[in-house]
């Protein structure tokens, strides 16, 4: 099983990409190289690189070497879909902490996405409604318009962890909610529904309309978590 | 470099801690009845529970074996700690970034935090609020009681994401703030005290006092900012 002295040779090579000023994507050392320069065995030097590769700061294209990795927030992904699905009977709970949590960031995020759409035509977020609305009118869903939707808006901010943290919580969510049963077709339609009300009020610039917007975008699911699981009060999930 | 066949042998891990019904902190299979359970050659188990260990999905207690683990949010902190500390000339950007997020995630817990203090006595918060002042009175910082009380707060909420988030910005912060330089005798007392407001508006049931609190604790640090790097605008901080 992985030695103690690991944590030392990941630490070196993160101390390596800093003193060398590398960025997401440049070239790393050959593993010859990082056994020479940390001095350390190969053995060391390999269970590093998987540490690191696992936490998305190195990222290996095979025939082509190793890089440095997107430092994204895939092993939160990764690590919080896994738990989910450890406990299936958590995963309303899951579901509903990551709604809660998105709901909060939505509301902070509130007032900058209406100050920045106010009077706005935005075209590729109402693109996106239109492609919601039309797979929801088919009795389709729409993970992927609705995700781009999210992070949409939450790149209006002047603020790169605000738009890392909903393409998280939008990920982590729509890997758990399929296993919650199908929606309805009203459950979908409402949802689709929903964002187009979302945008009117903000390029309104209605913050109120737009605050009460994003409680009532979330109100098709909880009636879902609430037909699937009726034992959980529904203030819970709002609280 | 690590093998491509490794993240099928993550999944068969996986996929056996679920089989087995297994929880945080139950024994795992030895290393040698994982080679033979999976099938595998001993050194893609070995790679593959590294990578597991990174996740926080297992964890190897030295001379005791490897065990289920805690699956928490630490993956998340690692990463985003050393996306902070990479570009350095973006130290004061991500601070930034974090004291935004950590202010939008302090004012979604408001009011639950003052329902659940409000008349209430919260002696172990009080003590914490006790530590820093007398720290800061000798001129010291007080980062461990400073994260415990912010902890302690988050943990009123019905949601353990609350409380992660909360601990992962929190360390990213901590970790960060010692490079843009000493803060002053006063930023220091200044925030020992912001958190005896805090409690005190939550004891006292006033929201909007506690709200105005959130906002006022994080203004010692952002003098420090505005010192350290005078070029980026007050402004977009708040923004």
């Amino acid at each position: 099983m992985p030695r103690p002295e690991t944590p030392t040779v990941t630490s070196a090579i993160k101390q390596l990409i800093l003193d060398r000023h590398l960025r997401p994507g440049d070239p790393m050392p050959t593993e010859n190289e990082l056994v020479d320069l940390l001095g350390v065995s190969r053995s060391s030097v390999r269970e590093a690189v998987r540490t690191l590769v696992a936490l998305d700061i190195l990222e290996v294209r095979h025939g082509h070497g190793t890089f440095v990795g997107g430092v994204s927030l895939r092993p939160l992904v990764e690590a919080l879909v896994f738990r989910g699905v450890m406990s299936p009977g958590d995963d309303y709970r899951t579901v509903r902490e990551v709604v809660e949590m998105r709901t909060s960031l939505d509301l902070a995020m509130a007032e900058t996405v209406v100050e920045r759409l106010a009077g706005r035509d935005a075209p590729e977020l109402r693109e996106l409604t239109r492609t919601m609305v039309a797979a929801a009118a088919r009795g389709e869903s729409f993970a992927e318009a609705d995700c781009a939707f999210h992070v949409g808006l939450a790149a209006l901010q002047d603020n790169q962890l605000f738009g890392q943290m909903v393409g998280a919580l939008w990920e982590i969510h729509s890997t758990i909610t399929p296993k919650l049963g199908l929606p309805t077709t009203r459950d979908i339609e409402d949802t689709a529904k929903a964002h187009v009300t979302l945008l009117e009020r903000a390029v309104a610039g209605d913050l109120d309309g737009y605050r009460a917007a994003v409680v009532g975008h979330y109100a098709p699911l909880m009636r879902v978590l609430d037909k699937a699981n009726p034992a959980v009060p529904a203030e819970e999930a709002i609280a």
